[in-house]
This record gives structure tokens, sequence and C-alpha cells, in this order.
């Protein structure tokens, strides 16, 4: 991803990456006013970079993971406490178990850590540019579009999913306008894509949450997000505020597309209903920068997800293609 | 409304009021943290009041209106610069129009200021009251109800329009829940509905504005939200928001009202085509305490309204009963 460096020049990073012998990668909590590159040497500093969100989105988790393990082998640490360690990071991170899993392997049949870390990386941006390649065509001159939360390099270590689309059409020189919906209570719109649509130089503005259906009905020709967990009937999880912005989609007949690997399908689970959504702590919601600004005695409801019907969806950008929700079960070979 | 006083005492107090030759109003700027009552003698200074929001909410605007308007009289200020002095505050607000209007020509009749402006703010008040009575009717034992922004007593003097039918239930007696919307960019849904439910003890929980889909999936049974403007055709211009609600509760079957007195429907405005929204600055978006939370060169949009379509509407709880979209024609005699 482009990124303005701290001395003014442009540089083409990722958001995590191995370098001179250490972990390099952007704080995201100091995003969007501040550029912050932290090293680590340490496997156990990475996994702790994990717990406390220095980095996020379950595919740059992923690939953090991998480096954790690279780290760990390169310090010929014992790998299975290695490994336990790094799996407890976060609790529900499926890429997390993955990752880990599939760096323990490397280096139990003898792999160079570094190779195999950055080849871990190296599969999850190459998805990536592939979705890009497929959500590019989707998008021609002119056309505004919306997305929601951060589904972009920063989640994936580069690229993006639903922003990915967006960066292919952009360098191919395409003009588009995006919507970045804003996304309480966490703001990764606003922070986050909204961030990486600056640096990229695609035409963009922040908008409220609420404000999906006012755009839609002045013209919004395409809504793309990302998402966290795809049933096999392609009901989907992602971002609060994602259903929303489908159902409002649907009423206007404009195309939703969700962009995702194929690793986020989760066959095993049938539907949406069997999605369990993750409640997080209402403070998130009641306060911004250590004060409360909520009426005392008032609580918030805080999910952190919801789920959204595959009637909804008009496809799914995958590395390997743009699939109807219908086409899912054809995907699983 | 009830309101727990500085010292601890709780009162009966009113959101705008005229006391020993002054207009006294709440801060709602600073609720839900501070009661702050602040005083003016200068019509100007109320016109400011209304235009920086110190005083919020289309009928709480229209009262703040007369009150200025009586300062205008009482100060013997030329009544046609006064008018248009205040009419020019905010540009959406039917109400402060109506309400402008109303004072000049009793005034230009040669009415006592003080008693004029008491009149205005008094039948205010019973509207939202009789609004109550009938709203109240609708809400049953154990409901899950929504409301959108604040549509209280803080936005009506007293008693309110969306949130009358829950205090003239809460006080029959009857239990049911409230989802309060907490409403970006000013969180009017946090920090005044929030605020006034728990004054009042009514239970009560605050949700981002992306959850309504996630919520009404589970089951809501009842959304009334407010209006600034209702036109001739029943579309209804409301806080930003709204009309992804109402399309989210038309999917799911759940009825939509709209409490608001008659005269917030301006039968000279045929549909909602023809109202302006109001673009506000984009600082409440991005600007959290003086500090910028969003990334520099990002720019925001911030449409305060948007526009519901009268087919979404299942019915409209006024002063004089419910109202079908199909049945407002009637209600102009």
């Amino acid at each position: 991803m482009k990124a303005r460096m701290n001395d003014g020049t442009v540089a083409d990073i990722k958001a995590v990456w191995f370098e001179n012998g250490k972990v390099r990668m952007i704080d995201q909590r100091e995003l969007p006013l501040k550029l912050v590159i932290v090293d680590f040497e340490d496997y156990l500093d990475v996994a702790e970079a994990i717990r406390n969100m220095t980095t996020r989105g379950a595919p740059c988790i992923g690939a953090s993971a991998a480096y954790a393990m690279c780290l760990a082998g390169l310090k010929k640490v014992d790998l299975d406490e290695a490994a336990r360690n790094i799996k407890a990071a976060r609790p529900t991170a499926y890429d997390l178990f993955y990752a880990t899993d599939w760096m323990y392997a490397k280096l139990k049949a003898g792999a160079d850590p570094v190779e195999a870390a950055n080849e871990y990386s190296d599969i999850t941006v190459s998805k990536c540019r592939a979705i890009g390649e497929y959500g590019g065509k989707l998008i021609k001159d002119g056309m505004k579009l919306m997305t929601h939360c951060n589904a972009g390099a920063l989640a994936t270590v580069d690229v993006g999913t639903a922003l990915a689309p967006m960066r292919n059409a952009h360098d191919a020189g395409k003009k588009f306008f995006v919507y970045a919906s804003e996304t309480r209570p966490r703001l990764q719109g606003m922070q986050l894509t909204a961030w990486e649509l600056n640096q990229e130089g695609i035409e963009h503005a922040i908008i409220p949450d609420g404000s999906a259906a006012y755009y839609m009905s002045q013209g919004v020709d395409m809504i793309i997000v990302g998402a966290d967990r795809i049933a096999a009937n392609g009901d989907f999880a992602n971002k609060i505020g994602t259903y929303d912005k489908a159902i409002v989609a649907k009423k206007f007949g404009i195309p939703f597309y969700v962009a995702a690997p194929v690793s986020t399908f989760d066959f095993n689970t049938k539907t949406g209903k069997d999605i369990v959504i993750e409640q997080r702590s209402e403070e998130e919601m009641t306060m911004v920068a250590g004060t409360r600004i909520a009426p005392i005695g008032s609580k918030a409801l805080n999910p952190a997800f919801d789920v959204t019907t595959a009637d909804l969806v008009t496809g799914f950008i995958t590395e390997k293609g743009i699939f109807k929700p219908s086409e899912i079960s054809g995907m699983k070979e």
C-alpha cells in the first residue's frame, strides 16, 4: 500500500513485514494522524502486538502470527511453547490458529523461518491481488461506490479485500468516488479506510453510518464490503451496520458485493443463524479518550458484527472469481 | 420533564421558558453530564442559540423563536428585521418560520409579548400531551421500541413527540424497553434521548446507528421517531439515519410511526423531493473535543436530515389523532 512516510516520501509498504532480523509493522492504533512503524525481535512482543491491536484484521493477524513463529524459529525457542503463546493472543481469530499451525509444520519440516513466513504473507497478498483483478472489472469510470468498516491493506498485509477492486481500478486509471461509512463505535471506516484511500489518491468522503439510505437514494452504483465469516448458504458476518446497508441497497437495486478470500467461507456453518456474534464492551460506545459521553445510568449495547442474509448479496468476489450465493457450494472443491 | 438538578433534587422543568425578563433554556450541548441553564436578554442571542444548537428540535426551535420574538417585542426592535434574523438561524425547521410568523402577527395585533410567547409554548406542550395520549395506547406491556435522535421533551419544550407515547405509557405503569440509536455525529440519541429516558426511569439501551437491522431482525415491536417537516404526501424529513431505519422496519414488517404536531405538516411542500436538506460542517464528523479524529486530507459529508418516503410510514401520531399517509389531506382543515 502507498503510505506517506514521516520524511515526506511516499513508500510502498505492508501492514507487517520482515526486515534485517526484525518484524516490522504499522502501529494501527496511531492511525490516521501518525504513521508509526514498530520493530520486534522477540516473538512474545509480536504476540502482544496482536493482543493489544497494534495490528488487526484477520488475514493480517495471521501473517503477524507467522512472523512471530519466524522469530521463535530464528531464536531456537521451543516451537510448541511458542505456538501456545502466540495462539493465546486473541481468543477467536481463526487465521491466528491457522497461520501458527502452518508455520509450526513448516519449521518442524526444517524450512527457513524467514522464507516460510514470507511465503505465508505472500499467499495472503496474492489472494487479495486476485480479488482486486476480478472485482476491479466491476468498477467503471464515474461510479460512486460505498464501503463499510475497513477491509483494506491494513487488515490483509497489503491490497485489501473490499478495497482491492478499488486499488485495481484506480491503478488502471479509472475515476470513481467512494463513500466510506465511518463505522461506529471504533471508526475503522473513518480512521483506516479513509486513510488508505487518501494515501492512494482515491477520491472519497467519510459519511455517517446512518446516511446510507440518503446517499443510495441519490445514486450509488455499487457497495463492496468485506466479511469476517461466510456460511455455506451465503449468509455472512461482517462489521455491525453491514446488514442495514445490504437491505437498503436491495431496496434501491444497487449491486452489493462481498470481497473475501475463499478461506473466509466456513462450510461447516450452514447458515448465518449458526454464527455467534461477539458482544463487545459498552465503553467502546460510551467513552471517548477516557471521557464518558453517555448519561450516567444509561447502558449501551455493542454487537461487533451483524449477519447479512445471502438473498441480499449480488456476488462474492474471491481469488477464484466472482460467485453468486447459489454458486458457493461449487466453490468447495 | 423530570430532571435531577445540580443540588440533587428532582424538578419538573422545560427546555425553554420565560422568567424575570429573560429567556432561559437548557444548554443541550452540555448534556448529558451537566445540566446547565442559560439566560438571554437579547433576541439575537436566542437566534444564535438556535443556530449553534444550544437548543434544538423543531418544536423547541419554534418556542425559542417565539421567545426570541418576545424579547424583540419587549425591546421594541423592528419586527420585520427581527423576524428575518430569527428565521435565518436554521434552514430546514418549518417550526422556526411558523412560530416567528405566529408571533409576528400577535405582536402586530398588539398582544403582550410574554403572554403571546407563553401561549405559543403552552400550545406546543399541550399538543405533545395529546400525542402522548394517542400514541401511548399503541404501547403494550413487554414491547421493545426503537427511536432515533431526540424527539423528546428537550426537543419540544416538554413531554416530547416520539417520547410522548413512551412517557404516557410509562406513567400508566406499562413496562417496555427502548433502543435509543446514538445518532452520529452529534449523538442526540445517546446524549439527550437516553438522558431523558434515564431521568424518567424508562428501561433503555443506547445502540450504534448501524445496529438497527441487527436488533429489528431479532424482534422490535415498533419504531417511533419525530419529524422536522412533513410534506403534503407524507414524505418527511428527520435526522439522518431515519430513512435507513424506515426501510429496514418495512422489510421486517415492524410498525413505523412518526410522532409530530400538525404544525409540522407543510401542505405547501408537495413531496419530500421539495425539501432542502441542510448540509452541516464536516468538523462535526471529524473532530472530537477539539481533536481531529479523521485522516488529514479526507473530507467528510454531514447531511443533517434525510427524507423518508410516505410508503414506509404506518401512521402519523398527532394531537388530532393517528393518521395514515393517505389520510393526511383530510387533516388540512
